[in-house]
C-alpha cells in the first residue's frame, strides 16, 4: 500500500553553494472511485484514510447523507501490472443509487444554460444543503478561535516531515481538536474529515467547527454545509462566493485567523463577545 | 463583466477588539467551457483573462497545440436571470474536434482497470506531451532562479489587494517577466499563462521558466510540459508524482525556492555551477 511521504534525491542551493541530499515529499497518487462498479471520477490524493476520503466526497456531493446509505466501501483488488492491488482504486455501495454517475454529472453541468453565474450557483448548492444551518446554536469566543491554527498546526505530522501539506481539523466548541486529515489537495483534507464523521456515526456535525489550512473556496463551504458544519476558519482569505455562499447558508465564515486576529464574514454572532467570555 | 476583486463587510477580531469594516476579496465564479457547441466542463476561477485561461486548459488537454487548431473563442452571450451575458460561459471553435468532450472523459477515465497507479497516470501523460524536453537547451545561473519569487511577487496586484490569490509567472532564461496570471486556483494561474502565449503564438515555450506559488503537483507539472516547458519552478513542495513525472519527461523541477535557496528534484543540469556563473 502506497506510502503517505516518499523520499527522493535533491540537489540543494543554497546561496552559491550546491550539495545532494535526500528529501521526504508528500505522495500523490491517483483515486478513483467507483459507485456500484461504475468509475465516477479519478483524482489525485496522498494516499491513505482513503475510505473517509470516499466517504466525505459522497457527502459532498449529496449521494449519502447516513450510514444507511452506504452499504460498504472496499478497494478494488485486480490488475494491477506486478498482478498485486494498486490500492488507488475504491468501489462504494450505495444501495440506492444505481445511477448515481449519471446523477453527479447532471449536477456538474446543472446551470448549462447560458447564463451561468455565482447566484445560481449557489442557489443549486442550497437546495442541495440538507440541513439548517441557521437554527445552529454554536458559540464560540475568540479565544477559543484564536487557539486552532496552533491546534492545527501542531497536529500535521506529515506537513512537519514535508512542508507540504494542506490540513483539516475538526474542533469542538471549546477547542477540542476531534480529527484531523493532511492532503495535498485541500479539498481532500476536508473530504477525510467529513468522512470519518460520517462512519463514526456523527453526521451531521451540529455545533462543531472545520478550520483549514490555507484559503476557503466556494467548494471548501459547500463541504461545511454539506456535512452540518455552522463555522469554516481559514488561515488564509475566502473568496467572494465562499462569502455569498456562506452568508446564503447562515453558515459562519472566518477568513486571516492567524495571530490572535481573524476576519469573519458572514454570522458573526457565532463569535461572543469579550464581555461574555468574562462571564 | 466580473471584476477581479469584490468588496464585502466584515468584523475584524484583534484580540479582544472588535470592529467593523470592508475588506476585499479575491472575486470566484464559475466558468463553463464548451467545445463547439458542447458543455465540457464547469469550474471555478477568478474572473478576468478568460479566453487565456480557456485556451491554455485545452492545450493542458492535449486538444489544441497551435492557434491553427483554435479558430475562434466567445463568450457565450444569453440568458442570465437578468437577461444580460453573464460572461462566464466561454465557447471554443475546434475545427478538427467535433467530438473533444467524449475524447477527454475517455482521458480522464482513461486507467479503468483496477490497477491504476501513479506509474500508469505518469505513462498516459508522457504518450500525449507533444514536446522532447530533454533536448531542450535551457541553463540558468543559481541567481537568477534565486531572483524569481521576488519578481512574481512584486508583480501581483491583486494578492496585494486581497491577500489571497495564487500566481503563475513566465520568464526568460535570463529572469525577465513576460506573463503574470493570478487567480483563486493555481492550475487556472497556470493555464491562463499557457493560453496567453498559445494566443501570442509563443507555444511551444521552449528555453522558459514557469514559477508558480505554493506547491508544484502531478497537474501542474503536466500542464507546464504541454505547454513544452523544461523548468517548473515553485515556492513550495513539489510531491511525489510530480517529481517522478518531471523524472520520466526531462523536466527540471525546482522545488522550496524562497530566501536565496532552493531543492532541485530532477534534471538539475539545467541549472548552471557557481563557477559557470562567474566565467
Amino acid at each position: 500500500m502506497a506510502r503517505v511521504t516518499e523520499r527522493r534525491r535533491t540537489v540543494r542551493l543554497q546561496g552559491p553553494s550546491r550539495s545532494a541530499r535526500p528529501d521526504s515529499l508528500a505522495a500523490e497518487e491517483p483515486l478513483e472511485i467507483r459507485i456500484n462498479g461504475t468509475a465516477l471520477t479519478v483524482s489525485m490524493r496522498t494516499p491513505g484514510h482513503d475510505f473517509d476520503l470516499v466517504a466525505g466526497f459522497l457527502v459532498a456531493e449529496g449521494l449519502v447523507a447516513g450510514l444507511d446509505q452506504l452499504t460498504a466501501l472496499r478497494y478494488c483488488a485486480g490488475a494491477a501490472d506486478e498482478g498485486g492491488n494498486s490500492y488507488n482504486v475504491i468501489d462504494a455501495t450505495l444501495p440506492h443509487r444505481a445511477a448515481a454517475p449519471a446523477t453527479l454529472h447532471r449536477n456538474l453541468l446543472t446551470s448549462s444554460a447560458c447564463g451561468i453565474c455565482g447566484r445560481e450557483t449557489i442557489e443549486a448548492i442550497r437546495t442541495r444543503v440538507p440541513h439548517d444551518l441557521t437554527a445552529d446554536r454554536l458559540r464560540i469566543t475568540p479565544d477559543t478561535l484564536y487557539g486552532l491554527p496552533d491546534k492545527l498546526r501542531a497536529a500535521q505530522a506529515v506537513f512537519d516531515a514535508t512542508g507540504g501539506l494542506h490540513a483539516a481539523g475538526l474542533f469542538t466548541a471549546d477547542g477540542r481538536l476531534l480529527c484531523l486529515r493532511e492532503d495535498v489537495g485541500r479539498h481532500n483534507a476536508v473530504d477525510k474529515v467529513v468522512g470519518w464523521a460520517l462512519r463514526e456515526g456523527l453526521l451531521p456535525l451540529h455545533g462543531q467547527v472545520l478550520m483549514v489550512s490555507g484559503r476557503a473556496s466556494f467548494e471548501l463551504t459547500q463541504k461545511a454545509a454539506m456535512a452540518g458544519i455552522p463555522l469554516l476558519a481559514a488561515v488564509s482569505a475566502p473568496s467572494s462566493l465562499a462569502v455569498d455562499l456562506a452568508e446564503e447558508l447562515g453558515l459562519t465564515l472566518v477568513g486571516f485567523l492567524r495571530n490572535h486576529s481573524a476576519n469573519v464574514y458572514t454570522s458573526a454572532e457565532r463569535i461572543l463577545e469579550p464581555a461574555a467570555q468574562q462571564g
